[in-house]
């Protein structure tokens, strides 16, 4: 059993049979992200998220948010990341790193008078120093992009156990998944990967690809687009708003992907 | 094409053939929260929520959002509730509704010195004013359950035509849907349910079960709690921490709905 399920005792019914069985559940537990930063020559500290998630890869999680809500923006900001009992990642910033808290996401969307809209959260990701990515560089064969459903779900060890997890996975040219997280939300298990991209400097990731196992948001788009990654390949459906960022900041959208059958959102280009 | 869906040049990949083709997709669109209320005799004014949802029953979804935080009680809380722009929605409370925005859920997990865990969540609940469920009234039918998932997909009009959305609805014990509702976010379309049987004097709905059409998490599990719906039937997997829910608070939880074939987490003597 992996650390990220949990047995449970239930009963199982199918047409007229009924049995008691233990089955195995995806874990959902809460996980605090707390922030330790300079301020006026003095240290502070702030809880600045909490969200659900399924334990497990902790600090990459907490890296990865913090990345994606364009609050650290290099490796050598974070001093260091460490758990503070079960549910708690404590993240130190380095002095002379510039916190804007205002950046945080929930901050993006609100305008003082003409209220919100699609436009305007792209706007916003401008505003957070979002540009749009080069034309040039990489493409991803069809055959490989073929081949990634398979291999994700042959690499989703606690998927297998619950059925309940999202994985996303990032993967280069050759089709071989680089770092692989699950999470019962899709957006901690891309961040989890960002973190993990970022602990190793490997951002931006001009030259990968992120796969996710559900549908594709606008939230996940954002999240590739910081990691500079050209290509989000989902096996579900993409919203409107997440095509329309990957026309205006020119990635590349893959949707509906199952084996050699899939659909060019955007971005065409980059796929040979 | 229903509002919720918005067109879209693709194009479609199947092995070695390849056609540019109109395609729908989910529209995803941010969604702002104004609320209006008294505060030391003068009325204030707060943006308290920003949420990416599909256009469509934004009342609802505002009013079964406040409703599910706890903020609205009952709908005589409530003036009127209005739209403002295309993406703004204005909730103005009544006269001498007492307010406590601390009561909003980002704020329920943190707690000063301990952390945070699901125990933590479960309790936050608790002081939130949710009790445990009576243990008598109403069951469903095991025949009856299996006929939901199907009556699902036959009410939804939008993911039949781009395959992205989520469904959320509310049944009686002879499986008649009574409301459906659609969003990108599940979270988003259980609200608009809740929302609707608030404003038609319904909550709580104690002789209700609820459908949602993918997975149940600690957040919808909570949702159906506070609208006292005494069972939650998910077409795929439940968490740990809902399970967890369901079982302190007597909820029932039927999970991986599909057809005559499910498995009950929690509460099986609501299922005869």
């Amino acid at each position: 059993m992996s650390p990220g399920s949990l047995a449970s005792r239930i009963t199982r019914i199918s047409g007229a049979s009924q049995t008691e069985e233990d089955d195995l559940l995806a874990v959902e537990e809460p996980l605090e992200i707390r922030l330790g930063y300079e301020k006026n020559g003095e240290r502070a500290s702030s809880s600045i998220s909490i969200t659900m998630r399924t334990p497990g890869y902790d600090e990459e999680l907490a890296t990865g948010f913090l990345f994606t809500e364009s609050i650290v923006r290099r490796p050598e900001d974070i001093a260091f990341v460490k758990p503070c009992g079960d549910n708690v990642v404590r993240v130190e910033l380095e002095s002379g790193v510039d916190v804007d808290l205002g950046h945080l996401q929930r901050h993006f969307y609100t305008t003082s008078s003409c209220g919100v809209c699609g436009k305007a959260s792209l706007d916003a990701l401008r505003v957070a120093g979002a540009s749009a990515l080069s034309a040039d560089g990489i493409s991803f064969d069809r055959a490989t992009l073929a081949t990634l459903p398979g291999r994700l779900r042959d690499a989703q060890r606690t998927f297998a156990e619950t059925g309940g997890l999202h994985a996303a996975a990032a993967f280069d040219t050759a089709g071989k998944l680089l770092v692989l997280r699950e999470d019962i939300g899709r957006h901690n298990a891309v961040d989890k990967v960002i973190g993990a991209l970022l602990s190793e400097g490997l951002l931006p990731a001009s030259e990968l690809g992120l796969m996710v196992s559900g549908r594709a948001s606008f939230e996940l788009m954002q999240k590739a687009l910081l990691a500079g990654m050209p290509l989000l390949a989902a096996v579900s459906a993409p919203s409107s708003l997440a095509v329309q960022l990957a026309h205006e900041f020119n990635l590349s959208l893959v949707g509906f992907l199952r084996g050699d059958t899939f659909n060019i959102y955007a971005g065409e280009g980059r796929v040979a």
